[in-house]
């Protein structure tokens, strides 16, 4: 990078406040999907005010910007695919106001996921989304991703939650857009429109989010069935009571036998297990919620239905879903879990019909596929477990993964529910998305003119998603 | 309007679906705002397809075109400003499909938001944003204004349950955007950005909206207050235990002397009134926040707390206060009660300050003007009750207007909360969102080159907003 840049960001950050170090850009390089490209320069804002001078310097020389949270995302959102500069948000990790009686929270972007709820619980309020990745996420990723995780059936994902935010468009203007108030009807709504952006119309620095009481009681509910396809029709059946759960966990064998593998028999062996969690204001509620799910359950045809209010054992539940992608890494020598068909959404009916069409065609293409996810709202993570060396392995892996997404198109379902798109997705979020590819690229076009924010993934990625693997394999290197 | 284009249009949707009557033009040249302007044409569609053919012609023509649903908006988004075709959605109304178990709806843009919670209570479930126009307004002009009412604070307002929908580009491009997938990480929220657009980006044609499940019970509390800030003070403390009623109405003295006129005394006088609803799965939840009103509306000094769970009551009161703005055009004779500075929005707790301030200003310019609104979520309804022959009186009613949106906008709230900005708003819309208008102008330029979806509107208003009132008002005809 020119030392007159160099010599720009220096002034506006300070010494401490950037790094073109390789091995520190080498590390910025990475998030947690399949790609890796080192950028130019890693930079740590510590305001609103110095993200904009940045912009407008890599506006100025027409340099790509990334920005970044956590680095958790799993589609390679955050992966500087075009080099340039790096803009880590996590300096920027304060909590700056609760506003309780008024309902909402102002918060960086850089905040933890989880440091936001620990606030928020000293006053009886949540942030509900919660992902899988809690304890590291940050807001500004989860916003630029509309994120998501368990409780979207009940509670929403992040874009429900978003008020109104502060980003920096690629010039370098700030923008503060929506409001404090729950309502809003003043024009467009560009914090929505921010909500899934992926860094590429603007650089989140601040969000307002909206408050919402955490209910006092809660439970859950362990269920076996032989088949996925059973678990699959009980939520529906749930759901159609109805009574929509405050969250609704699936996991495949494939997924249940390398947790117990790698964790020492926390779950019980079966075809497909669900978690069902349910929650409300008194036990009444609770206790006529689980008679609900143990009636529904049995009428499928569930092999064994375990209802729990202990909080110690729905904990140990929770830990052995969310450690299903590390154990289906350790499921084989050798081998490693990658997010390729990951995160599809269906209809919540169409969920036997969809996790039975990724078995066929898993068969087909001989790759080992896990599926596992959020059920009560149709969204999976289909897991592939392949030998990250082996060319032809990934090569019909890729193939696997785009007649999946065939298949979810098909259903009127969606590519990605709560990951973004980034470049694992974007061929087939081209193909899901094509009526909406020109007003797309106009918004693009119309907010980022010199396309230097986030450039070349979602609508902008060209040809097959295996370059830029992370993984030592020669012939994608 | 020429001759070759009315012959297209007939081409399209037959003579039945179309007129250039001046009569009949005349009449769509009203919403429920003070604004009036004929159009050249109304057009009726039946189809997606039809709506396109439409733009088609519009787009080679350059004719302004206005969507228009039951025309019940208060601040001009329906009234075709610039002549041209108003697109009037009533024929299409129909509920397509409910999908109970997977928890959508799809529905077309002129469905009558009261018919579509008739289908949906079959099951169960609702659609709760509760406008005060329930039993007219059309489920594309509340998508087209983020409309919203009553349950906002509890269940969100509409953009909360757009799950997709479809809409017609300027040039006549169909585009579906979104998902039937409860969660939605797939590339930008074209969906959320529609909504609220007031037809200036696209034709809303059909909606997916997600769908809640109804709670099995609920009560209501009146309470009386002396002062219509000890009101405010009151609901901020209930949302602060934290307590989330289902909705929370306020009505000042003036509003209450107004129904109680016209109505024949349903309410009790007082210096101001709420009206607290809450809601939940048991009567021992609605009782458990039926104590927490009571506690709270008294420990604020409270004159009277009376809980009920007589729907009749409930229904009396839920009528009394849907009368206000009726109520108001008599309190005074040949007055009407104008939507001037209608439907602000502010932080819960700076409810009573800027009550007081508009008191205080309306007092300044000797205007009459009444507060009442969805108090737990900070939207205010502040009505002017003048006489629209008077010259004098509109100016004063306008600059006193002008000064109740900055109290406003110096809170950090906003000009308009659920009734869109169309041509009332614009100038403080403008004054409000200064950071948002560079990306807005942008967004819209982008989407529609020729602008001629309804065009003159939101940040396109210049000067004024006292002309082409409906009223005969001789010196702004």
């Amino acid at each position: 990078m020119d030392q007159s840049i160099i010599d720009q960001i220096e002034k506006i950050v300070g010494k401490e406040g950037y790094s073109v170090d390789p091995a520190i850009c080498y590390t910025y390089g990475f998030d947690a999907s399949i790609f890796h490209n080192t950028p130019d320069m890693v930079v740590q804002p510590r305001t609103t005010e110095q993200v904009s001078e940045i912009m407008k310097v890599a506006y100025a020389n027409k340099i790509p910007v990334t920005p970044r949270g956590a680095g958790t995302g799993l589609c390679g959102s955050a992966v500087p695919i075009k080099g340039g500069i790096v803009m880590a948000m996590q300096r920027m990790n304060k909590v700056k106001k609760v506003s309780v009686a008024d309902l909402w929270v102002d918060v960086e972007a850089g905040c933890v996921y989880n440091d936001l709820n620990d606030e928020l619980a000293k006053y009886g309020f949540f942030f509900p989304p919660s992902p899988g990745s809690a304890e590291a996420c940050q807001i500004g990723g989860m916003v630029a991703n509309n994120a998501s995780g368990m409780r979207a059936v009940k509670y929403g994902a992040t874009r429900d939650f978003v008020m109104g935010l502060t980003f920096v468009k690629a010039d370098g203007e700030i923008v503060r857009c929506g409001t404090r108030t729950i309502k809003d009807s003043s024009g467009y709504q560009l914090a929505r429109l921010l909500c899934g952006s992926e860094g590429t119309l603007g650089v989140i620095t601040e969000v307002t989010l909206k408050l919402t009481t955490k209910p006092k009681k809660s439970a859950s509910c362990l269920v076996a069935f032989n088949t996925v396809e059973d678990a699959g029709r009980c939520i529906s059946a749930i759901i159609a009571k109805p009574l929509i759960p405050a969250s609704c966990e699936l996991m495949d064998s494939i997924s249940i036998t390398a947790v117990n593998k790698a964790r020492g028999n926390p779950l019980p062996d079966a075809g497909a297990l669900c978690i069902v969690e349910v929650d409300g204001e008194t036990d009444e509620v609770i206790d006529r919620d689980l008679a609900i799910v143990d009636e529904v359950a049995r009428g499928i045809g569930a092999v064994a239905v375990m209802p729990t209010k202990d909080k110690k054992l729905i904990a140990q539940w929770t830990d052995a879903r969310k450690s299903v992608m590390t154990s289906l890494s350790a499921l084989k020598p050798g081998c490693a879990c990658v997010s390729l068909a990951d995160d599809m959404g269906v209809s919540v009916s169409q969920v036997p019909e969809a996790v039975k069409a990724f078995q066929e065609i898993a068969a087909k293409y001989n790759v080992t596929i896990a599926t596992y996810g959020h059920a009560s709202d149709g969204n999976l993570h289909t897991k592939m477990v392949i030998d990250p060396l082996d060319k032809d392995e990934w090569e019909r892996g890729v193939k696997a993964v785009d007649e999946i997404f065939d298949v979810c198109i098909e259903l009127g379902g969606t590519v990605t529910g709560e990951h973004g798109v980034g470049i694992s997705k974007a061929p087939n979020f081209m193909k899901e998305r094509q009526s909406e590819l020109s007003s797309i690229r106009a918004i693009k076009k119309a907010m980022d003119p010199e396309n230097i924010l986030n450039p070349g993934k979602l609508e902008q990625w060209e040809g097959s998603i295996l370059r830029n693997l992370r993984y030592p394999c020669p012939d994608f290197m």
